[in-house]
């Protein structure tokens, strides 16, 4: 099959909705390569420019994609080869109301601050940090409610998750007919907590791989990240604990259906090897995964 | 110096309270082995064994030690060269009223499962868990008010932070004469978050080297780690949030000290390279690290 290229500028969403048209339908194993503008629709070219509260619209996601043969009950795997930025900076802000430390008198926002990019690093200030590119914002068609690609929640979305980068997969339940998936919002570089309220927002190709999983061996209700080393539950809540208890549910849950323990072993299993990590602790929802090393869970679906 | 040895035999306290009367005293530069019993004092040798409630007693830290010449307004380094485990199997256990999913009706309390120990690794099931140790108690007399060994705090205590491992040093403000450092409540594993509310809780002896810094560089008022490539501040809350917001400031203070950055900058780098990190999601206050990457921070102290 053709590799295919869908640009932002075939179409972008800034809200999940259970009922998306498509910009294109791909065959499952179909190699595509997404072009995403930034977060902030390029309103930011310059360390003057400021945004002075959280826009109706951000987060534009390129898409939807539709996947042929995607039913709800199977699941969507995206294997993200490569990100690739696709300008010569990003840009860091803060904005009022928004952020981790907002509110704090020490902190100024709104405020911007450009990261210029030479070669694999962008530099602040004197420092050159390594582009390790984020894509922020991914996710399929709701089951029923709609979300704006400000939020996180079950269909993915705003999930802002280190973890959702080159070499690695996310899954997703497909909850309506061809999944209907979209992307954006990514950065060059971002923190696990995505504190100030960003990381370097930043254009970008993404290239992916999209396959369907049919009746899969175990069912997800949420995203399921796949890196090198482990297996990652993804759950968004209005509290890090209620998503700390999400995470870990699903967690022990994989984990009881590949060993047959029961959820008390696998919750004491968990508490010895299953590390909770921050994804982000700003947006509406904030999300957090736990870990399930491969050595002790080899697929789940 | 020779290399001293102070075993929960000779004390161990169950609060940290302002006025301490060590155990012992070591000079400056002193390598002491510190002897630790496991965290339920021996009550559970086997599966049948089990705790209907949290003890009032719990996380025995052996100690104090005094540190000569340590003086308010110091910092206490104790580098952590090796963690052994001094018993042939550790325990994982529920407690009713304790633990990350205390309350859903699929998880039964109080339960115990016991973790053999066999060779580099303790057994669950059919899988072998590489030992990697944990300190969970480990503390400074505090400043004013007094915390059982059960709660993390500014002076330390119940951090259940994996980081505290060997190779890793900890600082500590100094807020006592002799800061009277007090540690036990260790796991032969532990995942961050601690779910459950044990990891393997296990006998250890802990080799260290205490250190006092006279006038550090940069004042630290709660606990802070050194691992091999990051500086960690922690902090402790009762919310994730709020620990996330007092180890994030902590963190940015510490880079616009060493960078001349003001907070906002700080702010904004942090979100683009210093992960928050959960460390325990249990205990009565819950605590938060945020990682400093040794490529942008060399030395704080």
């Amino acid at each position: 099959m053709p590799r295919r290229t869908v640009s932002h500028e075939d179409g972008a969403i800034y809200e999940f909705t259970p009922e998306l048209e498509p910009v294109g339908t791909v065959e499952p194993g179909t190699e595509v390569t997404i072009e995403t503008r930034d977060s902030l629709d390029g309103a930011i070219q310059s360390d003057s420019d400021v945004i002075d509260a959280v826009p109706d619209e951000v987060n534009a996601a390129t898409g939807p994609i539709a996947v042929e043969g995607a039913t709800p009950g199977d699941v969507l795997a995206v294997r993200i080869e490569d990100v690739r930025v696709a300008e010569d900076q990003g840009r860091v802000i803060t904005i009022d109301g928004f952020g981790l430390l907002d509110g704090y008198d020490e902190i100024d926002a709104p405020r911007t601050r450009m990261t210029p990019v030479e070669d694999d690093a962008i530099s602040f200030d004197d420092f050159e940090i390594p582009i390790e590119p984020v894509v922020g914002t991914i996710g399929v068609a709701p089951a029923g409610e709609s979300y704006t690609t400000l939020v996180p929640h079950d269909h993915g979305g705003n999930l802002d998750t280190t973890d959702v980068t080159a070499g690695n997969a996310i899954y997703f339940p497909v909850f309506q007919k061809g999944a209907m998936l979209a992307m954006g919002d990514c950065k060059a570089a971002m923190a696990d907590g995505e504190m100030c309220g960003t990381g370097s927002e930043i254009a970008t190709e993404i290239d992916v791989t999209l396959e369907v999983i049919e009746s899969p061996s175990t069912t997800i209700e949420r995203p399921l990240i796949e890196t090198s080393d482990a297996w990652k539950t993804v759950a968004s809540a209005e509290t890090l604990e209620q998503a700390c208890e999400r995470a870990n549910l699903d967690a022990i849950e994989l984990l009881s259906a590949a060993h047959g323990f029961d959820l008390t072993e696998a919750y004491m299993f968990s508490s010895l090897v299953c590390d909770l990590e921050i994804s982000q602790v700003v947006d509406p929802l904030v999300t957090v995964r736990n870990a399930i090393p491969k050595a002790y869970l080899s697929s789940p679906l």
